[in-house]
């Protein structure tokens, strides 16, 4: 049986799903593995991988296909679990207005300018601010990456843009859940976005403070028992009840899984739990990061097909925004303790990665993004995890 | 969104997706614990939480949904590339004359009682091999974890039996591939027979071979890269490869994933490679035994029904051959050395497990074993499971 049979829509056989996976991971690690040689985020080689792997190029996987949709699905689920896994309550806590403050205006700003551009091109209000949302998220997985991967993770500008992209990725996903019920009623009104706001605010820290008093019981008898494994499923069943808890409140199945590894974060097995579920991630995220590419339609970028210059014209002018936004915010940083370099500040919150792409996921999933200015979207994403390591380490020289 | 969802057979959500998994790994964690605690293996409890959770009792999971259906059969998969990454092959090709006379008895008196209790009932020649196949295969993990809970590993006892069950393991598969190809072309020429067996065990021997050339190479490449979890989804890959090419000779695709364990066990990564394979066995093998207890329909064992009295004849008459089988068995080691406790070796052998349910499984599929049939057999695997601990502890004292 041939690895093309992955590509239909249904009925996919186990063969086919196990070429499918084989041909995933050898194109993800060996792309990833490229991006590292040359000095990117591997993640970026994940994203090309699944462009080459998808429909418009060998055609080798379908992202729609049901088992393929579901595993990426976990994927993100179980990357912003383990996203929750290494994050630190206390120092969600403890960061100071700098972070904060950089943090918002590296969300406004970008949200703005990416809003302007789509008005300015004549997008509908819901699009262009459905556009603006997804220039706001930080990664800080790439960014955490790229400033370990530099040997500055202990600078002060550093602790700075981690502890602004961690303040982030919460706002970011009070954002996520704004745009997504924007996204399925067409509109949002002032009176529903406090109440999706306070919702999703009033979920993740019901979920976070309720967690913390269950969390501690859960690992206690999950350690006690001597089944095999039980610790591993106690912690991801955790996850996913708190998943479906945020589905159930109208708020997104990751903002669960991320609450759920926050609150695992501050029990005492928590490198146990991290340990086990790194290769459950090792195994599940790279199906979603080759599912994202692979929803990309490589023909949108044919410069020759007049065409198609609308979204190269739109990816420009979005990737400028993208840039831009970042980097000004970098400037709010407000410290007398050393001199801040505050552009390279600005320059560490680039990187976009897995929440830009699941905004721009429901955004073509629900009809509000567009084929064009989704892939649009898809390329400012991995043209930011491009751009930023260079830049980085120019600005920190 | 509740779990009842998860019962439907076509467009499994997201949401349901995270509840059927959930239900499988709190009531298999439950009952795999309160198995242990009584002194039996977890796989029994996780059999019959599947049990409870299929259509017949509760209806929270369906193993005919795709998606549930596919991560069971990746659950196998990586259950027998698991087996194989703890076998060594070295101790396989050393066991002597005892474990594999053992090994030979206890398949061939097995199978002629099970065989010979179908032709008594009147099964077809077809069935009755079938039938007869699924009792031949010794479970390597219940046995050697039943071994290891009594503190008995390193008994001479414990060494033939473990070392008759790994023999039992290869040949299970060469038997697994002869009755897949019978289920298939419904009868088996002695000429197919023998090419049958002929490309099973070439094919085997073949991916043992060659691949203990190519291991060493995979594992070094990507024991060299930088990118993250690439050992892991190489020898995934690796595994998936070899089973695709099992597919594609016409044998299981389990016995290309246990070649693959086999071969990279002979490593030096190998203890690398099993504890990231570890949490993904973990993950994945509940779904595959609690899918295989929810395949069971409770209503054929109504002792009131005299329409089930029948079911519960086959099991009764299919346990004794079971037994009795794998009992006398024990007696043909030979051991010179010391005085062995032949009846605690026959008693060791008699717990059956994954191959013989996959065994029934595909009878089921293929409509050689009929619905009644196959909820006799895996009563007999459960039953196995559960009557040979005691069993085995009052020979061994």
């Amino acid at each position: 049986m041939s690895a093309a049979a992955a590509a239909s829509t249904d009925g996919l056989s186990f063969v086919g799903l196990l070429a499918a996976l084989t041909a995933i991971y050898v194109a993800a690690k060996a792309l990833g593995e490229g991006a590292e040689r040359i000095g990117q985020p591997a993640v970026l080689g994940e994203l090309i991988a699944g462009v080459l792997l998808g429909g418009s190029v060998l055609a080798l996987i379908n992202p729609e296909e049901h088992v393929i949709h579901m595993m990426a699905e976990l994927g993100v689920l179980i990357l912003l679990f383990e996203i929750g896994l290494e994050s630190d309550l206390g120092e969600l806590l403890r960061v100071g207005p700098q972070a904060l403050m950089v943090a918002l205006a590296g969300m406004v700003l970008p949200f703005a300018l990416g809003w302007g551009v789509m008005a300015a091109l004549g997008a509908t209000s819901v699009t262009a601010i459905f556009i603006g949302a997804t220039l706001t998220a930080t990664s800080i997985g790439i960014t955490a990456r790229v400033l370990a991967d530099m040997g500055k993770i202990g600078s002060a500008e550093a602790k700075i843009i981690i502890g602004a992209a961690v303040v982030d990725d919460i706002l970011g996903l009070v954002v996520l859940a704004l745009v997504q019920g924007l996204a399925e009623e067409g509109s949002v009104s002032g009176m529903a976005a406090l109440r999706m706001t306070l919702l999703a605010v009033g979920f993740f820290a019901g979920a976070v403070l309720l967690g913390r008093l269950a969390a501690p019981w859960l690992v206690k008898i999950a350690s006690g028992m001597k089944v095999r494994g039980v610790l591993l499923v106690s912690c991801l069943s955790f996850a996913f009840v708190l998943a479906m808890a945020a589905h159930a409140v109208g708020s997104a199945t990751i903002v669960g899984a991320f609450a759920a590894g926050l609150v695992l974060a501050g029990t005492d097995r928590k490198v146990k739990v991290e340990e086990q579920v790194r290769p459950l991630a090792d195994f599940f995220v790279p199906i979603f990061f080759a599912s994202v590419g692979a929803a990309v339609d490589v023909r949108f970028f044919n410069p020759f097909d007049p065409q198609r210059r609308r979204t190269l014209l739109v990816a420009g002018l979005l990737l400028v925004a993208a840039l831009l936004g970042k980097w000004a915010a970098g400037f709010f940083a407000r410290g007398k303790n050393t001199p801040l370099r505050r552009s390279a500040i600005g320059i560490g919150m680039i990187p976009r990665g897995e929440v830009g792409l699941v905004f721009a996921g429901i955004g073509l999933t629900t009809g509000v993004v567009a084929g064009d200015t989704y892939a649009a979207i898809v390329v400012v994403v991995i043209l930011t995890t491009f751009v930023a390591p260079p830049l980085l380490r120019l600005s920190l020289r």
